[in-house]
C-alpha cells in the first residue's frame, strides 16, 4: 500500500485537516495518478457536513481531479507513464446493466462508485472494507476505464472543474438538443452555471443568464452571455414568456419554478441539475405549452471524455482561483457565501510538500 | 338567427336548465351541425360551478360533440349535407401563430377559442359581445377548418367522447414516442384513463393500471391492461421502480408525483393531463434517472382526425352511459362520486323532443 497525505473532515462538524490513507498499487487494468489540482465543488460540502445524509467518516472530498499517470498496471491500453488524466465523480459501477453498456455509468442499475464518500466494489457489491477518497490528496488510483484524457490546450488547474462542473452542464445542454441558434437560458450563474453559458456558447447558442443578483450582468456578459435578465424583477417573466427552447436551472437553494417554466416555448424543457428541497409545482405551465421539466446527473465516460474534447476544440475552461490545500475550510465559507469566481481548485503541490 | 334550445347553466350556483340560445346561419366557410350527442367532461363541472374562475354565463357547457351536417355554406370543400362530423374543445384560434401554422391550435399563442366559456373571434382579437356555447344545445355552427369527420364503424354516442378524453390521452402518447412494446402506465381509471388504455394497447404497449381502487382492477383488465398495481400499498412503488418507459398521469386531484415518478427507467416521461393543484416536487427522482414531467393539452384539428381514424381502424371507442338532458345535473353529483363507467353522453334527441 501507499501512504498518501489527505485532507479529511473526521465528522459532519470537522474542519478538514491533515490525515494519512493508503492507496493500493495498481492492479493490472489500473492506473496510479499523481493528483497535480482537485477542484472544490458545493457537494463536497453537503458530503462533508453530512446534509444529505449517510456520509462515511473520515472522508476525503474531491472529485474534479488532474494529474499524471505515476504508474500502470501491465494490462492498461489507454494511458501511459506521463500522461496528463482527469478523475470525476466516480470511480466504478457495475458494467453489467443496461446504463452500464450504454456508457452511462451514471445512472447505473446498481449505484455507481462515488470518488469518495461511497465503496469500492466487487462486480455488483459494494465493499463496504473500502471506502473510497477523493481528490483532496495527492494520489489515486483508478481502472484505466474510469480515467479521463486531459487534451492538450487547456491549462490544468482550468481543466478539473470540468470533471464535475462541466459534465453537469453539457451533458443536459447535449441531451436535449441544444445546437446553433437555440435560445437557452441558464439560471444561476455560480460553479456550474458559469460553465453552462460558456458551454452553450461554444454550442453556437444565443444565451441569457437569470439570476437573482443584478450585480451579475457585467460577468455574465463577459463570460460569454448575450443577455442578462434580473430575476428579482417580475415584470421580466411576463415579458420573456415563451422565449426559451431550453432553461438549464443549476440553483440548488429551493425555488419557484412554475414562474421559470413560463419562459419556454411550446415544448420547451427546464433541466434542473441542483438538488432544491421540494418546491410546489403547479401543472398548469407544464400542460399549456406541452413544456417538460426535467433533471440531470453529471455524465458518463464517453460523454465526459467527449466534453473535454470539445472544450479544448473550442477553447473552454472554468474560471478558477487557486487555493493552497490549507485554505480550503475558508474556501468552504467563502462559497457558502458565493464570494468565488466561478471555482476554487486546490494546487495539490501545497500537500505534497507538506 | 337560428332560436336553438340548449341546457345552461346561469350561475355557478344555478342547475343547469333549459335555456334558449341563437345559432348563427353558417358563412360561406361554416357548416352548421344537428347535434345527435354531447359527452360530459369533468371540465364542463369545474367551468359550469365556476372553479378555476373567469367563467362566462349563462354557460352552454359540452364540448364533445357528435352530430350531422344541416347545411354548409357555399365555399365549403371538405364537408357535405348529411355527413357525420365532430367538435371538440376549440372552435376557432388565430390562424396566424407558429402554433397554428404547425396544426396545435391548442396551443395559439392569442388563446384559443374553446367551444363554451370562451368568445368567438376576428383574427386575433375575441369578440367580447360574441360569447361562445357548447354542445348541450341542438346545433351549432363552426367553421369547416374546426371540425372533425367521424368515420364509419364508431357507434355515435361512443365516439363523442373522443374529442376531447380520446385526443387528450392519444396526443401524448404519441408525442412521447409510445410503439409497440412500450411499458405504459395508466394513473387513474375514469374518463381519460379508460381511454388512455385502449389507445395505449391499440399501439401496441404493454399497459399497466395504477389506481388508488383496488376494485378497478376486474375493469382494467377488461378494458386492456395487462397489469393492475393497487397504490395504496407502498410497496408497490419499490417493486416497480424504473418499470415503465410512460406513465400518462389522469387524475386530477392532487397527489404525489415523487413516488411516480420512481417508476420510470432511465429517460422516461411522466405525462399529466388532469390539472391538480401545485404539489410538492422532489428533484431527486428526476436527477436521478435523467427522468421528464411533462403536460399535455388536448390536440390541434390534424392530430383529432388522425386519433379519430386510428379508433376506427382498431375498434376503440369509449365506454359510455347515455343519458337524458334532463338527467344532466343527476349525472354531475354521479361524476363527482367517481360513479361512472366511463363516460355519461347527453343523447341530445332527448333536448330536440323537448
Amino acid at each position: 500500500m501507499l501512504t498518501t497525505p489527505a485532507y479529511a473532515a473526521a465528522s459532519a462538524t470537522s474542519a478538514l485537516a491533515l490525515f494519512s490513507i493508503e492507496r493500493r498499487e495498481p492492479g493490472p487494468r489500473e492506473v496510479l495518478i499523481d493528483i497535480l489540482y482537485c477542484g472544490v465543488c458545493h457537494s463536497d460540502i453537503h458530503q462533508a457536513r453530512d446534509e444529505w445524509g449517510g456520509s462515511i467518516f473520515p472522508m476525503v472530498p474531491g472529485h474534479e481531479i488532474v494529474g499524471r499517470v505515476a504508474k500502470a498496471g501491465h494490462d492498461v491500453t489507454k494511458y501511459k507513464v506521463g500522461d496528463v488524466v482527469g478523475v470525476g465523480c466516480f470511480v466504478d459501477s457495475c458494467r453489467q446493466c443496461g446504463a452500464c453498456h450504454a456508457g452511462e455509468e451514471q445512472y447505473c442499475d446498481h449505484g455507481m462508485s462515488g470518488t469518495y464518500n461511497s465503496y469500492e466494489r466487487d462486480g455488483l457489491r459494494s465493499d463496504r472494507n473500502r471506502p473510497t477518497y477523493g481528490g483532496y490528496s495527492t494520489r489515486i488510483t483508478v481502472d484505466e476505464d474510469y480515467v479521463l484524457r486531459i487534451p492538450p490546450g487547456i491549462p490544468l488547474e482550468r481543466a478539473a472543474p470540468l470533471l464535475c462542473a462541466g459534465i453537469t452542464t453539457y451533458s443536459p445542454l447535449r441531451r436535449f438538443g441544444v445546437k446553433a441558434g437555440s435560445r437557452v437560458a441558464v439560471v444561476g450563474l455560480g460553479g456550474l452555471g458559469h460553465m453552462g453559458v460558456k458551454l452553450a456558447k461554444a454550442m453556437g447558442a444565443e444565451v441569457t443568464v437569470l439570476s437573482h443578483s443584478p450585480g451579475k450582468r457585467e460577468d455574465a456578459l463577459r463570460l460569454g452571455a448575450d443577455d442578462f435578465l434580473a430575476t428579482r424583477d417580475p415584470a421580466v417573466f411576463k415579458a420573456n414568456a415563451g422565449r426559451f427552447d431550453l432553461i438549464l436551472d443549476t440553483v440548488s437553494a429551493q425555488h419557484d419554478y412554475n414562474a421559470y417554466l413560463g419562459l419556454l416555448r411550446l415544448d420547451g424543457t427546464m433541466v434542473l441539475v441542483g438538488l432544491p428541497e421540494p418546491t410546489p409545482l403547479a401543472a398548469g405551465p407544464l400542460i399549456m405549452r406541452r413544456r417538460r421539466l426535467a433533471g440531470s446527473l453529471i455524465g458518463g465516460i464517453r460523454e465526459t471524455q467527449e466534453m473535454l474534447d470539445f472544450c479544448a476544440e473550442h477553447g473552454v475552461a472554468s474560471d478558477v482561483e487557486v487555493i493552497d490545500i490549507a485554505q480550503i475550510n475558508e474556501a468552504y465559507e467563502r462559497m457558502i457565501r458565493g464570494d468565488v469566481r466561478y471555482r476554487f481548485v486546490v494546487d495539490i503541490a501545497t500537500l505534497r510538500d507538506r
